[in-house]
């Protein structure tokens, strides 16, 4: 008989958002846009910005961490044993942002690192811990998603900068006790897009330079038309795949978690997988697109709706270009 | 009965330098230093320069593959399940190396990320490989540690340009067959520190700006002193746990397989774990500190020496801080 191998299962979430609003008012003042415009193409109507200079990403993950662990009955930093801090904007690019938040919280016993997929990277952070904690050796995992957008983002590109906020989000992962928990995933990138969606400068490819500077390529850039093509396309291939994986239709579901990038998006997701509107979570209206973020904050948003047992997927698209879906069943109740 | 789980092994290894060679002769006319000081508290010789312009890690990355591939039997990239690429010198901030190298190999049924953990990265990013095996849920996974340093490093600054070569390293893991591979590991973080081994700007606590580039923030910056110390005494800490944890003595060790970082660091650690010279593998003479990369090359350069079933032990220390080490028993001979 083939041993079982350890399912692993989410046992708590956090997040947190900073307290600056940025509105599409705001932003029609700073750039050439409308309110109708964004909330036409995009559906976001708000995003949260960290603005105190000197302040990184570990900032809003240490918050999301505090929140997490009031929800934790036996919160002890010592028994954790790996940190997976999913961004593209580390605190430095040099050293690791997941070992600073290790030190900051206690963490003495776990290592980590910082884990680069852009949109995808929570969700490979999650699969990854699931990995660990399935081979028997790891047994409380703690899985970051956060980027400070604001970092990356040209505020005179009306491209881009009405699409993105800040924010942070947290999942402590853990073996399932109950027979519930990580089920089945589909992951897969392709980097022959990779300049569609990018920061040119600022690599070993381009090293910054004043020129680069100039020429704004230290910011993100994106091809809008193309993602926005791929990600409906790449999150529904791989939905449905998991779907027939694992015989289950969209009824069968009671949540969909999307990466919150465009509500268009979105809602072509919902569209092609045929699935009941109010089944879709969705959070983009308040915070934009937090990037590694998004899918722990609409977790953070909705857990108290989830039931031990729920079938929920969890699906997202980023740059690289990277996408993925996963399938698991929620382990508790609240 | 416990089930067994499944353990993950090294199945091939290539590596890549680059052709160009910056030695101490050259750094002589560049900074004020010299080849006796270079080579006294460094044991650096020389070191492997990418040159060309507009070329980043990858290329090493993708050479390092074409080398392992030669030692392949049965290669076929489209049974690569994961692709972790440990590196801090990604070739751009966004999007990860990793999904490029995936599609320039062909790798199409597999997702993956870069992982950042400095001079740990490579060893963390085995760890992680050797978890999701041995998980059972993935076959065949592809490692890659790999760095242009010289995109980090600034050439004005006596005290690290003497210290960092680029270079690259890959290695296959799969499920063993023969009893022998992954067998333990104790790996750390802990970020208190991290100012003492940093690049200041260019993440989301300082982005880049035209005054950061007049203070040269956007270089690898070391406090050497305390970087030794920390190395010496954390990486000797590990190994010395490691190897009671599994009731073996430095006699039992076939090699000890140490991070490249400075001869004076390998030569403390072996007088304190008290290990025959010889058995300490060292290539640092010719390629200096390369990061993610010094791993997979020292054992791409000694591998025909080892045979099935020799006790090897991997230990790495770097910025962050984040370190560790790692026991594994050899599992082919060539």
């Amino acid at each position: 008989m083939q041993p079982k191998p350890i399912k692993a299962a989410i046992t708590a979430v956090g997040g947190y958002v900073p307290e600056d609003v940025l509105n599409n008012a705001d932003l029609e003042k700073m750039v050439d846009t409308s309110n109708d415009w964004i909330v036409s193409r995009t559906g976001i109507h708000e995003r949260r910005i960290l603005k105190e200079e000197g302040i990184g990403t570990s900032f809003m993950a240490l918050k999301a961490i505090d929140d997490l662990k009031q929800k934790v009955a036996d919160w002890n930093p010592e028994t954790i044993d790996l940190i997976i801090f999913a961004t593209i904007t580390p605190d430095m690019p040099l050293s690791a942002t997941a070992a600073y938040v290790a030190s900051q919280i206690g963490a003495t016993q776990a290592f980590g690192y910082d884990l680069t997929a852009a949109c995808s990277g929570f969700l490979y952070g999650l699969s990854t811990a699931a990995a660990f904690i399935g081979s028997g050796r790891y047994k409380k995992v703690l899985v970051i998603g956060a980027d400070k957008m604001s970092s990356i983002v040209d505020y005179e590109d009306r491209t881009t900068c009405v699409l993105f906020g800040d924010g942070a989000g947290a999942v402590l992962m853990e073996a399932s006790t109950n027979g519930y928990g990580w089920e089945d995933e589909i992951l897969r990138m392709n980097g022959e897009q990779r300049m569609a969606l990018t920061i040119k400068a600022g690599g070993s490819m381009q090293p910054i330079t004043s020129e680069a500077l100039k020429n704004k390529d230290n910011y993100l850039q994106q091809e809008g038309r193309t993602v926005y093509k791929m990600a409906v396309s790449g999150m529904c291939q791989v939905t449905l795949d998991i779907l027939a994986n694992n015989q289950l239709s969209s009824d069968d579901l009671a949540y969909v978690v999307p990466h919150q990038a465009n509500l268009r998006i979105i809602e072509g997701l919902q569209d092609r997988l045929g699935v009941a509107e109010q089944k879709v979570l969705k959070n983009i209206q308040y915070y934009g697109n937090t990037t590694a973020a998004t899918l722990p904050l609409v977790l953070n948003d909705y857990h108290h709706k989830f039931k031990a047992g729920d079938k929920i997927i969890l699906t997202a698209f980023g740059g690289g270009f990277t996408w993925g879906a996963a399938y698991l069943t929620w382990a508790y109740s609240t």
